[in-house]
């Protein structure tokens, strides 16, 4: 992914509102830039890299359902793999969100986790993945850093990959990042690596710490409104007390297993596109009306990768 | 404030065990370092800067408080005492939170604000602001900036203020930042700074784009999760479509107004002492033993200043 260089940003900036707006029209906000973005900027996601949570109605009885975009090669794939057929076995249906922190993450899996007695049976062929695979080594990752916008993180060095996914890296080791919204697997103490059975999103601030030490496999790209306005737990580690606070999951499939007029279609913006570049600069120098002081910069959770909903087929 | 260079930090990691605790005993983590630290590192916050907000009780009944640290000087008074003012005219009281928008902001105020026949009148004497005052200058910003953890931010340099407050800064300039929980003036366009009438906090990924471009005045302390698990607004901006989805305001009052005994009490960590210090290496560096790969660093908003409730007078 190329961000604009500044000088090339500001070029834009100038000869846009001349090309597409009557002259001395405000610079674009980032949201209208993505707007404007033509439709070969856009990016289909295939439904089987989707997987759909349906939670039970709310208290009023409203539809509650959560669309998560699993992760591409090279990160994760083993958990991936390993969600792929926890989900073919059905195995999260009657489980439930069991854990709700402020600021931190909401997470779900089975109640029972811990009590060999009563803990659900995971489906047979899941694979044991070790923590060494928390990050790819070889990645290439003399990627272009050319953006000022994100070349000052405090953590590792930040961009974006080809397949549109925020990473970060150090030397010759990359890994996804935890922005909000990105879907992770929960883990015990290592050498426990977890198996994919217990996830969870993040709700607040990104937990940058958790780079490296967790496995990220995906992100939700609708719905997670469902997650981060659920009541807090106030147990240990925020998870519920009382079985009766938990949510229930109704289920959890691969898009591409339900049929085909349910299947929520999604598209995102290419980060290797000319509009995402434009508007990621805008996020890092806002010029729209509102503002005043822009930036100068932004962190990579402050990027987010845009994702639509487009109709179904 | 001080914070550790990273050789001092390893002392600390290398002797603290030592001292306090069996040998080979697992390093603490950042909330173990809080719990450990001496009373004397915390200092009381005045109940003269405390805003407590009353909500109408949630549908099962329970109270919602929330309760706002107001920001000390150097930054943002005109609003500040405009806040004061509009707390002792009990302005607020019978308003509402009137948007709450995913990842990003919840905001109270007067429903009715941009309708001239139904807008609440505000009380006399407020100070109109200017956008200049949304940064400090000559804050002899020459603070002290040893701290790995903190001096790779992609929007400026930052730190935390004796005082206890996260701050950015470039040149001669400082100002506060947008965190998590951080409370700032709505306002609309230049040079329209907004009176402090209408307020709003973070509830999401720190927006720092915002800083330098709305005046910050303080930070929830207590009951932010009565406001980040609100239901999202579905209208434009995220405001709520319908009336009767705001959350009534029943009265928001200065903490040192209301009867001693329903005085919310709390002090922080001081960010000047050493265990703050601990705390914000641990928090750049975990050690405990859930963590595998220390991150190297931290972002000024993945520091939370430690606040706790202490026992009323």
């Amino acid at each position: 992914m190329k961000l604009l260089p500044l000088a090339l940003a500001a070029v834009f900036a100038a000869i846009m509102p001349l090309a597409a707006q009557p002259a001395r029209a405000p610079a674009l906000s980032p949201n209208e830039i993505v707007a404007a973005a033509s439709p070969g900027d856009w990016t289909a996601i295939a439904t089987d890299d989707l997987l759909v949570m349906t939670l039970a109605p709310d208290r009023d009885g409203n539809r509650r359902q959560v669309t998560i975009q699993l992760m591409p090669p090279p990160f994760s794939q083993g958990w991936v793999g390993n969600i792929r057929k926890l989900a073919a076995a059905h195995w999260w249906d009657g489980l439930a969100i069991t854990r709700v922190q402020d600021n931190y993450v909401v997470q779900w899996g089975d109640p029972d986790a811990e009590d060999k007695a009563k803990a659900k049976t995971l489906p047979a062929g899941l694979r044991v993945m070790g923590d060494e695979e928390y990050t790819t080594k070889g990645l290439g990752m003399a990627l272009p850093m050319d953006a000022v916008e994100i070349d000052r993180d405090p953590y590792a060095e930040t961009t974006f990959l080809e397949s549109g996914w925020p990473v970060a890296s150090i030397k010759e080791s990359g890994w996804p990042v935890h922005c909000y919204g990105m879907v992770g697997v929960g883990r015990g103490y290592s050498p426990d690596a977890g198996s994919g059975a217990e996830l969870y999103t993040v709700i607040g601030h990104a937990p940058r710490h958790l780079d490296r030490n967790i496995a990220l496999v995906g992100r939700v790209v609708e719905g997670i409104e469902h997650l981060s306005s659920l009541p807090r737990g106030t147990g240990p580690l925020s998870f519920y007390e009382k079985p009766e606070q938990r949510v229930p999951i109704v289920s959890i499939r691969l898009a591409s297993e339900l049929p085909e007029a349910e299947q929520p279609r999604f598209e995102y913006l290419s980060t290797e596109s000319d509009s995402f570049a434009r508007y990621a600069d805008a996020r890092a120098n806002r010029r729209d009306p509102f503002f005043i002081a822009p930036a100068g910069g932004a962190d990579i959770c402050n990027i987010p990768v845009p994702v639509r909903r487009i109709a179904a087929k």
